[in-house]
């Protein structure tokens, strides 16, 4: 499989930690979005929302979205299990995942931070504002989810929530939000960057980090 | 089950077309979300990212976040099915559906946009530009993704990416997007709300409506 990949990205952190967890191997292609190489045509192609990851099957079949790529491989690789079997407590899993997946991440995108700025005059230090603001809430909102005893979120392994969580967790540390309160996310996350799988997945492990 | 909804909600839309596709009794508890409703308290206590929808199942278990509520409808109520169950069409089409999900609706939700007008001096004509722009974005990106010859987006019956499509296509002629490139979008939501179920979820058919 190829994993078109960013190495800051948090949503192909999410698809590198899944990968690992599942001992399945991958090349990594690295498309620089800073530099803009998803709005080249050629990769337009694979994933018309110009976003990473992109994952590319031996068969040729393109998946995008990474939580669509992360139930994907659930399927196709059941162990370790990302959610659990038990449909209430599997959405659950998914709510706390799509809390950093729908009310965290895309409002802070990369893509949306700049539109910010460059269509509507925010400075840099609005734009850190802003992203900083739907990090605590959406943090807030997660940890009011979280039932108590679990060492990661739900439960004692980490499932698609806690890779959700933890890859977030990197930018909030890189845009400086203010932890304090959410020392129980910062427990999970210290849990989980011990595990080989998180630690190879992490972006200053790609190789295109710099 | 009790389905906290606001009839305008993009999210609570999709949630009552599959309580209804799968013939779900459900009773609406009405949340106004411009009064500020969600904030309130007893219903944070319920919703800690202050959104609809939130179901709660009669033994008083509460679900958030629309697409996990509709994952779980899909495990207890399995006909129709809202996803194929081949592991990479199932993947496509959850793709198709978070195009709406992440890269459309959480950009432009009422939060959003109410924090780039108030905390960002946005205008109202920004806020709609801004609105318009990341539904044109994502409808091409949509379109883009799907199959010829389907009646629906991946199918011949509705499935979860067409529900989500068809509440978003409700926000985009509420909105004014120029839906000129979207023939194949508009077709979709054509057949869609031919449907009973479609039909009794649409926003100026509920309790709430105003």
């Amino acid at each position: 499989m190829k994993l078109y990949s960013y190495w800051r990205s948090t949503t192909s952190y999410r698809v590198r930690v899944a990968l690992h967890l599942k001992g399945l191997a991958f090349d990594t292609i690295p498309v620089d979005l800073v530099a803009g190489a998803q709005r080249a045509p050629e990769y337009i192609a694979r994933n018309p929302i110009k976003g990473v990851p992109t994952l590319e099957l031996d068969d040729g079949t393109v998946l995008t979205q990474s939580l669509a790529i992360l139930e994907y491989l659930d399927h196709i690789a059941p162990e370790p299990a990302l959610l659990p079997d038990d449909p209430v407590l599997r959405a659950k899993v998914q709510a706390a995942a799509q809390i950093i997946a729908m009310d965290i991440h895309p409002v802070n995108n990369l893509k949306v931070v700049s539109r910010l700025k460059s269509e509507h005059g925010l400075s840099a230090d609005e734009g850190t504002e802003w992203i900083r603001h739907w990090m605590s809430e959406g943090f807030h909102a997660y940890q009011a989810l979280l039932p108590q005893g679990t060492t990661y979120s739900f439960s004692d392994t980490p499932l698609l929530c806690d890779i959700c969580l933890v890859a977030q967790l990197y930018n909030a540390h890189r845009w400086g939000v203010d932890m304090s309160p959410f020392a129980r996310l910062l427990e999970i996350e210290n849990h989980a960057l011990k595990l080989p799988a998180f630690d190879a997945a992490r972006p200053e492990n790609q190789p295109d980090a710099s």
